[in-house]
């Protein structure tokens, strides 16, 4: 009949998995945001409704919650490979799992100058993100952070750019640069670095090179980026970015007698820019 | 060294294109949200932050606006193909456009059981998009919808499903079955359907056959969707649906000494189970 | 010492009720989204965490959900009075209960020309919303919408305003005038009319007038609506509106050689017009 | 016919102005969403369409921008009198006007162990509010903020409630406590405290507040917080909460062999308890 199924796949999306550790009166919270999915053969499923070999949504459900207790959360990345581990083993026709991660952070409510014990204030700002992905061909490990928005207020142009009869930009010498960063680094095949530090240095890493690139382009100031941490980071073989350019429009002050060098903006919700750029290692730097 | 540039793509997203057609007092309206992209040999922006191959995003922007008048919007799809091409002809690097476009639909207001000429009330549910992308290998159209949120409150059951020692979910025979369909079908090479006409039979396609469908499993309706989609349209090579299981759990009213045959239902945020799945032609079926 | 508990209620917010009726093969659905609270004397549970008079948020949680199988839902204000009346009744020191009740619409999916018995698709659009309050003082009912996203393009102009030295908008003789609408409308105390027809026949009235009012600003059109709707319904005492002016700014297309009447627009997001207008009936009028 | 205009008000609502300092290389950033509305004598605009006595709202908008500059943002309340104070102004026939501004923080980014002059992160988490009133009766400012997630692993129970047929809820001896706090502090009339200190100082004390009380309900940890800001800061009225209580529920892990002492939450999005309380002081005390 020439009709078949292609490419799919199935999990729990979602799940909001909050662990406490009470070992000792000074708690620990992590946070997590968890997404488990299966593939492999579940044609079955699809073509005549038989779930002999689907593991239930519910039950990743419950070992997703079950592995925060068995096998706790020292990282994201620790806790996603053991859980999508589970999740093939159990699924006997399954060839691969992806199970995507997001941590949310905390800070300890500062009392008298020190961190309370148990009490604790939502950090905001960006998510932290793992997705790991276990299938025939090895595992890979994705971390990353979404939702950072950074800002420049100088050190940022936008000029000599291809014109056209529909182009009415002007030069930009000296503009705002902002964005809210989604970046994704890949783990070379292998390494088990240490998660949390290696997030730390990483974060840290980008946002200073965001910080002291003179920027010509977002796209510049991206690559500046990458290039740090892949030289920085030899554990790491690439790193992608999805960067929208949060336009903030400097205000014409001037029908109110008023001058504005770059002091009063608007910022714009749609449209917005969108640069996405992947930073690589060539085939023969060892991948 | 040994670092490099690796895929990378910019434009300008969500741009909110209105295009009223009033050249008679029955006014049309079609309301937009365009979205475009280029991909090409744009390195040095990247590694030398030099811009004179780059067509910047705003004047991507105005283009899109200035097509909605100067080619017009008889459907996301031709307009979306028209502004693709545009914006490879202007830049010269480029090797390839992706425009993607949602579209929101409204109904006449109705005065006196009529449609009033230039009052409009907004439909609200799902979004129409296309995603045309203009590449080397040709172009292709994608057409399809979100947010399409369906309900089957019988006919729908789940169970004989794989069991593990985290399995709690005991077997359903009658449930709520719901979802936020999204769907995107891609028309073979060169066809060039009835955008609009194609539009409405396959969204009134997908609902009747999700209607109909006894279901085992969301999977087997999502199969079924598709199976009569490519069996009605030969002009789609595939469709692929990504469908959140939108969990109406029965709640327990025995403690309240009522039963509750399938009547009272919470409806739950997350988490939820995530099912996708593409539905194709076998490669002799002449793709 | 000087300080004390001054204004305060509690309750559960958002529970999702989904009410199937089944009685026959044509089920029917009622989709509700239902918030209740209670205020009266709850200053023990503040000031010493006495919850002795407390009925826990659970409670009121589970009595939503079980009133919606012992008293059914066949409009969205006859299930709050009720659920409002159980739960004054439950609480002795409570003086007063709100509660707040949005209500989705479906429609049924269609199926060779006809309904189906129970498959349904979610309309979209406005949510139907009800407000009911049980005090001292009697009973209050408000029924409303929100979210009814209506559109002109054409018949609204905006001049002869008011000018000062920060004032740079020109006169407007034909623009685009759109708003997310937000009503409710307060029943005359004792008033027990057919709800849902009345709503519908409130909302008809409210659409149709938008229509068909010229309009020399949103005030205008929000004025002439409830004109209306006082005028048709005795039973409604006064109707209140919020209405964020969805600005639609007609796209200078001059610097590509296009001219632009009225026919291509860029739908704004951020900042809007917000306009909030009540009205009512004179004292005389038998309030 | 008896219809009459009842209250009303209009303004410019959510201007996202940017105000960068940038006397010295070390630039400072104040971000704001600001939101303007006027009350009066517009009845003219409503019943016969005449604007003559109306600001327009894009007036209102340009203001906004021109006081960024003109006036500066020293804080958002000494901002938001300001730019109150020139509206009511420039709009003979207005009464009143409120300006609600939020404003988001921004950290500097850290390089080379030191605060980069001009590039930032959004901080995240919460946001600054201030809502200035001016009208017949003087000047009213009430501070606060929005969305400030907070957290306890222990420390709070909840038992000993009032019980009825449909309650379930088991007393809870150890559980987590957390919301997303929303709090508003009014002024006495008159005071003009140093606006940003206040805000750090209540806000501190809050935190410490909820953080250090044993809480046998939301409802006691708020009124504690309330009465520790009203102890310690005589220049304020009163202060409000709206507090969500996001609840965390225990995952039952014993189908699985587990136990679960306090260890694995799932954190739920809908219901949730909401509790309101305002704390005030007696009228003798000096209001």
């Amino acid at each position: 009949m020439g009709i078949v199924l292609g490419p799919n796949r199935y999990g729990k999306a979602e799940n909001r998995v909050v662990r406490i550790v009470r070992d000792t009166p000074r708690h620990e919270i992590r946070d997590l945001n968890v997404s488990t999915s299966l593939r492999g053969d579940f044609a079955a499923a699809h073509t005549h409704g038989d779930q002999a070999q689907v593991l239930p949504t519910d039950t990743q459900k419950n070992t997703a919650f079950a592995f925060a207790k068995q096998h706790g959360v020292t990282s994201p990345e620790d806790y996603a490979l053991a859980l999508g581990s589970r999740l093939l083993e159990a699924t006997p026709v399954a060839t691969g799992a992806t199970i995507a991660v997001d941590e949310y952070a905390w800070d300890r409510i500062e009392v008298d100058g020190a961190g309370h014990d148990h009490a604790f204030v939502r950090r905001g700002g960006e998510a932290r993100t793992t997705r790991v992905d276990l299938g025939e061909d090895g595992t890979v490990v994705v971390s990353g952070l979404k939702d950072l928005v950074v800002l420049k207020s100088t050190g940022s142009e936008f000029k000599g750019f291809l014109r056209d009869e529909y182009t009415t930009l002007p030069d930009a010498d000296d503009r705002i640069l902002a964005t809210a960063l989604r970046a994704e680094w890949t783990y070379r095949p292998g390494q088990q670095p240490d998660w949390n530090a290696t997030y730390d240095a990483v974060r840290a890493l980008l946002l200073a090179t965001f910080a002291t690139t003179y920027s010509r382009a977002l796209q510049e100031s991206l690559y500046a980026m990458g290039t740090a941490v892949l030289e920085a980071h030899d554990e790491i073989a690439e790193i992608s970015f999805a960067a929208p350019n949060k336009h903030h429009f400097l205000v014409d002050l001037a029908p109110f007698g008023l001058d504005n060098p770059g002091e009063v903006f608007i910022a714009a919700d749609r449209p917005y820019g969108l640069i996405e750029a992947t930073v690589t290692r060539e085939p023969e730097d060892g991948r």
